[in-house]
């Protein structure tokens, strides 16, 4: 059969590499999942492009972890479970088995850390630069979805983990910045905040995960509410290589990448959301109000930069 | 904020261009969907690149229809139903928002034609030539999907429609041929057999969509199934346009891009299947029979050459 070669072993590779049942999806054209019962669907889509989300230098197995976590991260942001994942893989020129190889291991290493199953998918030549997709599926109880819209004025505004430490990651990408393997492992293989989101249905009134930057992700979370957001800079949460980097709080918190959850609950919610953060092993903190009224305000101030747009 | 003018056009024209209950996905991070109770979820994801799968001068509208119908196709062959769709737009280097208008126009063409929602998605740039992703979810009663993998010895082989046409249409697209609107519209705007594969629920042992050739997609059935098939050339049903062209039959069973639906049967279902094809209005003709063995014979002959594999 006249399969071109790289597209053959691709394929092959995925079939042996990530054996499933649904995976008939690589045998028959589609795949063919049992839904859970009365469950609604939630799904989303994110590509990674060459040039534009990675370098040609990065290593493939970090480019398909971070493929998996992104989209894992907006399952999180909206408190759904991960079930299935497609994955469409438009392999540049110039890139040979062992690359897609590596590839798709970290996809396989990312599933086997937060779960989904991947089900399906189609593999292309993309012309010069990689171009690679990701669609999750993920379930939720009927009406329990977590959105971008339901935060009041008078609430807490929360944010996970630290902010900033991928973005310094990415100048150690770039050579731009002092080898660090910390930061460079928060840019190239982010952890979306799974079990926080579903822990979160329920107790946060909105919520969002942070991937152009904590201001600009804030200032979209203000937009979908109708509300203002007040931050605080000295609640923003720091690492210590972050702290200890010459980058002011407002900078670290205009970089992208974090991947971290942004949402906002009511005062009398606070205990429930402290207790549902240790249960989901993942730190948060309070880093300011909702208020009336429209936009980001940074101690009071209007910041001159929001955020990072690399999409 | 700091979007980039042309994805926050585009993003623009998605929101606006196909408003739908389930599109929180544009303003959220992941859309959700109420699942119809009990049924099974068939997903597929498939991806047109540029200088691959179209040519840079392709209408942009009819790419677009074209990402609908060949992810759609997949559906059909599963018998599923579409219910929804995720896109990812990668837009190259020097297309502008009108470009990126019309490609949205032809999805929603092909989706008020075909069915689905365009619930969520991304857009990127991609690098020197554009790729374009679409996962699409369809449903199905638990157990019913069909498959590539039922074709028993003694039954008959179907396929819809006819063979080849989309195949000179390339050509015609290619300026290698003489202008022919006809042959054109079967390359740039193929049309699903949905209806076709629902009839065929439980009619049919094994169905796939052709899209790399009728023989070579023939030879996939019969590797699924573990059986030889059987064509009689003078069966393959052919267009006035096919006829009258200088292409030997065998050659047009080489040619990719068809999107109709090649399946086995029993005889005993040929009154069934001749009636479920009126009532899709969709004509199918029975082109063999499937025997024990393996591989695919033309007239008693392996073909020199199976098909045209473009992925």
């Amino acid at each position: 059969m006249e399969h071109a070669g790289l597209e053959a072993d691709l394929l092959r590779r995925l079939r042996d590499a990530l054996p499933d049942p649904a995976a008939r999806g690589f045998a028959d054209d589609a795949a063919v999942l049992s839904w859970p019962l009365g469950l609604d669907l939630v799904a989303t889509h994110d590509m990674l492009a060459e040039d534009v989300h990675f370098t040609p230098a990065c290593p493939a197995a970090d480019i398909g972890w971070k493929l998996v976590a992104v989209n894992l991260s907006d399952l999180a942001a909206m408190g759904a479970k991960p079930v299935a994942l497609l994955l469409g893989a438009g392999i540049g020129a110039g890139r040979d088995p062992g690359w897609a190889g590596a590839l798709l291991a970290g996809i396989r290493q990312a599933i086997e850390r937060f779960g989904g199953a991947l089900v399906g998918g189609d593999t292309i030549r993309s012309g010069p630069a990689s171009v690679l997709a990701l669609t999750a599926i993920g379930s939720v109880p009927p009406g329990r979805a977590l959105g971008r819209a339901g935060a009041r004025p008078g609430e807490d505004l929360w944010v996970s983990g630290t902010i900033g430490d991928a973005g310094l990651g990415l100048e150690v990408a770039l050579g731009r910045r002092a080898a660090n393997p910390r930061l460079l492992k928060r840019y190239r293989r982010p952890t979306p905040r799974l079990a926080l989101g579903l822990a979160l249905r329920g107790l946060a009134s909105a919520c969002l995960d942070v991937s152009d930057g904590l201001l600009l992700d804030a200032a979209r979370l203000a937009e979908a509410s109708g509300v203002a957001l007040e931050i605080l800079s000295a609640r923003i949460p720091l690492s210590e290589d972050a702290r200890s980097s010459d980058v002011p709080v407002t900078d670290l918190a205009a970089m992208g990448d974090d991947y971290e959850l942004l949402f906002a609950a009511p005062a009398s919610a606070r205990p429930r959301i402290e207790a549902a953060a240790r249960a989901a092993a993942t730190p948060v903190a309070r880093i300011g109000r909702v208020e009336a009224g429209s936009g980001v305000k940074v101690d009071g101030a209007r910041p001159e930069r929001l955020g990072h747009m690399h999409r």
